[in-house]
């Protein structure tokens, strides 16, 4: 039987245990290659290198059995690189992780794991970003490696729905008291940003992004309330962005003065 | 009366002339402040810079009507430091753009003209980007002024729905051959990628990413269609990613070997 072809990436660059321990859980059950970046890619959302050269090195060695190499550019331009210059053929998932530090709620559109799980969804293969809710670069991974076993499992067994990807986040729990997954929506959240503003050696005025999450959503149903309460929070992604609910009301607006009736 | 403020951000930079086209179109109604990218920053979607210092240069000179300044970063970055460190007050309204070329359908995803739209609409202004088909530094916005102070009047008049930005594009035609403005959804598309691969002096292999724009949807409802049928295309955009429609469905997954029913 032909193992199946797992692609994993993540933002946090080859070298990160998080993406150590993708690796350690699929290498089990499937052919894995690697490709990331090799350089830290947090919050490079959905970018892509067009103005610059792109450079690919192997990692492995000639003997083992996981192909892992880097990638100059973002985790987009490691999925696309993947995808066009150093798989045979077509993988039948692309996982992005395990990011040290969440991803839920508005943190998805500004992550680097995430838009390369999308990017893998706009080609066409089921993909999975995962993400724990520790920013510890010695996070640990051991509570969690069973659920994510079992949720690449069953996306591999199942597929995807067309045009979806999913965005997993773990809670910071010991295993046994992690209560499941539940499958939610992406809290309306914001954060709200305080820049820390100094000065260099010479004088000049910079600024360092910084800034306080603020959940604005008390949903039962969203992946904030899921990870607060002990679960691990699942929630289906789109990358057709269209807010098809407003399309009728605006529709309704007067754009006759300049737009002919169709 | 006080007129409106309106934030006018870009990822082509401050000197583009699809942003001096913005900035000449608002200036004559509303109290305009310019914060664009000191470099270009096309492609880099939803980029923030987190591992990296921040700068804010003042262009405009002391006596003139419309602040101008530059910022390192990407266009979100533009948004935020505008809200956080240059603005005195919340924009009535942001507009990103003109983009040197088309930000329809999936190119929404990678584009930084749109992306600090929607950063505009997460902060919760109402927020426009507009873009025009013509890649061309020298492109010509004259036939599209009119159709673009229309849309900024209407907005700032109306508002917009609740998360939502607008996503507008426009076809490379003469003012009377545009056949008016087309409320439409984001057609399913995708870039066929093509690297183009190279050697370095020393012989290293290097990539350019390159390809090919492939619509996958011939719904006469989308941006794609209204775009080479003459009209305006108008998408309201969200920047809630998740997929309602998708929760069922997963629901129904085998989740119970890990996850507690609820």
């Amino acid at each position: 039987m032909i193992k199946p072809l797992i692609l994993i990436t993540n933002d946090d660059g080859i070298s990160a245990p998080g993406i150590r321990t993708l690796i350690e859980i699929t290498s089990d059950f499937a052919e894995v290659v690697v490709v990331a970046p090799d350089s830290p890619q947090s919050a490079k959302g959905h970018s892509i290198t067009i103005n610059d050269t792109l450079y690919i090195n192997k990692i492995s060695k000639e003997n083992e059995a996981i192909l892992e190499y880097t990638c100059s550019g973002t985790p987009v331009d490691a999925v696309k690189l993947a995808i066009n210059e150093i798989l045979k053929r077509k993988p039948d998932l692309c996982v992005s992780g395990i990011n040290h530090g969440s991803n839920s709620s508005i943190n998805v559109i500004y992550s680097g794991t995430m838009s390369a799980a999308v990017e893998g969804g706009i080609q066409g293969i089921p993909s999975i970003g995962f993400s724990l809710c520790d920013y510890n670069w010695n996070a640990d991974f051991e509570p969690i490696k069973s659920f994510v076993k079992t949720i690449i499992l069953e996306v591999l067994e199942k597929g995807l729905p067309e045009n979806i990807v999913l965005n997993v986040n773990f809670p910071k729990l010991k295993e046994k008291d992690i209560k499941g997954i539940k499958v939610c929506r992406q809290a309306k959240a914001i954060w709200m940003e305080k820049f820390d503003k100094r000065k260099t050696p010479q004088g000049r005025d910079y600024y360092w992004l910084t800034g306080e999450f603020v959940n604005q959503d008390n949903g039962e149903d969203t992946d904030e309330w899921a990870l607060a309460n002990g679960y691990i929070s699942l929630v289906p992604i789109q990358f057709d962005l269209t807010a098809h609910h407003a399309i009728q009301q605006l529709n309704n607006w007067n754009w006759n003065k300049i737009s002919t009736k169709i």
